[in-house]
């Protein structure tokens, strides 16, 4: 069963090492956890529905509570404490684009504004209800969770929006072939969430973005049905693909999703390769990348990332003899790891190999094999979970992401760490900061920060550090040249920052297409782009 | 000098081998050429300018002929006949980005129509002026044409959107650097160009088309100044790049453009492979891409191009040599060419030929060696000036292109033939048709096919066989699963076919885009979009 109040399936948690008590104490300081309320005490907090019948329609208490919340950090306060603050009127889960349609003409016709649901995994607020006058409807996409067609020859797969990640693999591994399309989110994380909001997978080095991947589809809005039809490249004007890209609910639901599929690759590794500073590591991922090496994945920890994986990652026995053969090598104190992924033929992967070993080594890199990244691809979609047991000791972990040229990485990083780690000076609190870089271009890269605080003694007053942690650096992120997301979205809590990154008439344009398709403005309101109330 | 009335400089023109005659009225019949008319008598025909004076604004005769047509088949019937129909009342020739936004705002206290003119090498009619009660002002934007900023570290050069190809490589290459964008048009077309019709050039499989160079730049507007920031990538909401791309001048000018450049590769080759059947050579192409094969160009032509480019190439005794060679091999009637590029550093290069030929060879490929690929890199942009030769001779070429899913290719590729090649059969008129596939994804390629008719005894006769065969094979493109263009853009010939691709919602979602940024509609009416007179 799905958890109600965190991540993932209450079958599944993390356990932290012994060695992670007193590298968070040490950092951070003792924490006290806050405490949690149950399902029970939710669920008689949500108030009677203001929404008409419709067989679709459902309104029990549960169902609005599992759908209150997505999964930002205010979200696990919000599902912690109890404080809500609006729940959905009901949730309804069409089975078809005809059912999505016929909601959107109900809800029209009833006065109900709508949020569309995939996952439920934004971390940004894109499915949290909203105090309003007229009745909120969640349409929940989970039903139309199916392959319905595979073209093998074009490598096309059409898929129901609903379909999550775990899903979208096995029905087309069944078949030989992936998407490849791996966030962090993967879990629990759907198609059409990914187009909604454009995100981007672990190996999208191989596989593109969700941009790249996304080859057309059907979206139901307010005006219609729009059904994109899929070509391989067109000059034919501006594209449609890319206007459904990043709508994130506000012109329509998007009900079926056509993707670029692959077939399974013959072989993939991942390596850890340690360099012994951070200018040097930086430098041999930009040539990496834009020596164009054939590689599926990459990601750089800076120093403090990897002394903090280290410490996190248990076998203290392991780690600690690799540590000094690395520091014989010239990676001690200060040293930044490598993760790699190679994904192809036999051919390519060691071809790609030996370029690599090549140009990291002329950057001092010791490359260590496959022992770490073996390590990664066990615990790639596992991090999520490690909020929770960070949480249970009293501790809460948030991550800011961004993405700038390569002639800024440095300068926007640290402003970002920097704010991070001083923006609670004034309660006296440490905050824990480390970055890594991922998902590489030739014109630079994405900035991945985690913080790990404290929480307060009231969730009201954690709430309170948060606030301070998050705006106060998206600000920084926005006037330092970083857009306000590389892989998360807008949602509502990136909202406000958006007009620095678009400009007075990108927004007017946003806007523009939003209200053509949505003239009721009734399509997920307050999300993507601030309303007025 | 750039040549008036066709492609190129007038210090530039190709020669057709003897063996050419014989081929043509094989195929085709005997021709005569129609009479050209000379540049005076076109300035004579110019009528008195209707626009109001503007410092910036050239109303001379001779400008303004060399600013009333572009580059298709009935733009060279108009310059060689003298039947302009209309003619732009002035042409602006700004230097900066203020003075295109000056323009504008000129344009709109004056009521004035305005056209966007870059190489002029449209061949859909993006630059043609149309009878209109307003008068009409054609803004070249070729005195806009220096690299302005080059960032190294993050590869971003920033161009005055009227830089033609040439220009941009040069200034490039001085320090070290390419856009490695290089369509057909590239001697005369500019960066701006490319961009507001997503233009894709021969190397697009390394660089990627002008969607993925593209990384922001300054537009003005009837609206006023866009300025798009540049990231590697981002999730914030719908993309304003995507906007601008193929917006053909309806919502502004593109003053400046920011390119994502590359290093000079260490090493370039282009090598050609001969398959014995289009079977197993289509075959190839598509395991090729499917594999990731690292190319930086890869072109099919089917056996009747690949016999056609055989005959016309010259060189009859060493083409009569290496086909008795090919012949042994199992390539003989029904071959055909594969053209293959590989560009990178020596390693990815050696590695890439080591892949390639493999998988080539297990559909019986006979690979030939660099000898006809040399040939192509020497001859790979001279193309258009063939169009004038066979023009002296008395015959009409012209070419359509497409891209469609690889399940889709071989049978839009027979509709598109077979529709050129009985078009004129009420007539009588043999049509030589043959086609290559080049710009190859994993989802599919476009489809370019040629096709060769001769003249008829008048320039209307000639016009009428010109609309019977692009007008009935538009139809078939787009009826068949094809876009109206891969790589030429909309522009006025294509703008009836765009409905049916991009569907109610999809042109009211472009058109919406258009008007909000051009509410006065003056900017480039008729391109892109079919407007109401």
């Amino acid at each position: 069963m799905r958890r109600w109040n965190g991540w993932g399936d209450e079958a599944n948690s993390m356990d932290l090492p012994p060695t992670a008590d007193n590298f968070l104490t040490e950092r951070v300081g003792t924490a006290t956890p806050l405490p949690n309320i149950t399902l029970e005490d939710a669920v008689a907090k949500v108030p009677a529905s203001r929404l008409p019948a419709h067989p679709l329609i459902v309104t029990a208490e549960e169902d609005r509570v599992r759908h209150a919340r997505g999964q930002s950090l205010p979200d696990l306060f919000a599902t912690r404490s109890g404080d809500f603050g609006v729940f959905p009127d009901g949730v309804a889960y069409p089975e078809t684009s005809d059912q999505v349609a016929e909601l959107l003409k109900f809800c029209s016709e009833k006065d109900v504004l709508v949020i569309p649901y995939g996952g439920g995994t934004s971390v940004v607020g894109h499915v949290n209800p909203f105090q309003s006058e007229k009745p909120i409807l969640t349409i929940d996409m989970g039903r139309m969770n199916r392959l319905m067609d595979l073209d093998e020859e074009s490598q096309i797969a059409t898929f129901g929006a609903g379909t999550p990640g775990p899903q979208v693999e096995a029905q087309l591994h069944a078949r030989g072939y992936t998407l490849g399309h791996f966030p962090q989110s993967f879990e629990l994380a759907t198609l059409g969430g990914w187009v909604a909001s454009r995100s981007s997978g672990q190996q999208s080095l191989r596989y593109g973005r969700i941009e790249q991947l996304f080859a057309g589809g059907r979206m139901e809005t307010p005006k219609g049905r729009l059904d994109i039809p899929t070509f391989p490249a067109s000059s034919a004007g501006p594209d449609i693909r890319e206007m459904v890209l990043g709508s994130e609910g506000r012109m329509g639901i998007i009900s079926e999703v056509k993707v670029r599929v692959s077939k399974l690759a013959d072989q993939e590794n991942f390596y850890v390769i340690f360099f012994p500073d951070w200018s040097k590591a930086k430098n041999a991922a930009k040539a990496l990348v834009q020596s164009r090496i054939q590689l599926s994945m990459l990601r750089l920890s800076n120093a403090i990332e990897t002394e903090t994986q280290l410490a996190l990652a248990g076998h203290e026995l392991q780690i600690a003899l690799m540590e000094k053969a690395l520091s014989f090598r010239g990676a001690s104190t200060g040293k930044c790891m490598m993760t790699l992924g190679l994904t192809g033929s036999k051919d390519q992967c060691k071809a790609s190999l030996a370029q690599l070993k090549k140009i990291t080594k002329s950057f001092n890199g010791v490359y260590t094999g496959t022992m770490l990244g073996k390590r990664w691809e066990e615990k790639r979609f596992t991090m999520p979970y490690l909020r929770e047991a960070l949480w249970d000791k009293g501790y809460a972990v948030d991550t800011l992401e961004t993405a700038t040229n390569w002639e800024n990485v440095d300068t926007l990083l640290n402003k970002m760490e920097e704010s991070l780690r001083t923006a609670l000076n004034s309660e006296n609190e440490k905050v824990h900061v480390f970055t890594h870089l991922s998902h590489f271009y030739g014109q630079g890269c994405s900035i991945y920060t985690t913080y790990v605080y404290r929480t307060a003694d009231s969730y009201e007053k954690t709430l309170d550090r948060w606030a301070k942690l998050k705006h106060s650096t998206s600000e920084v992120i926005v006037n330092n040249g970083g857009t306000i997301s590389h892989q998360h979205g807008v949602g509502k809590d990136h909202a406000p920052f958006l007009p620095v990154e678009k400009g007075e008439l990108g927004i007017f344009a946003i806007r523009t297409l939003c209200d053509a398709f949505d003239p009721e403005k009734r399509m997920n309101p307050g999300t993507l782009l601030v309303d007025d109330k």
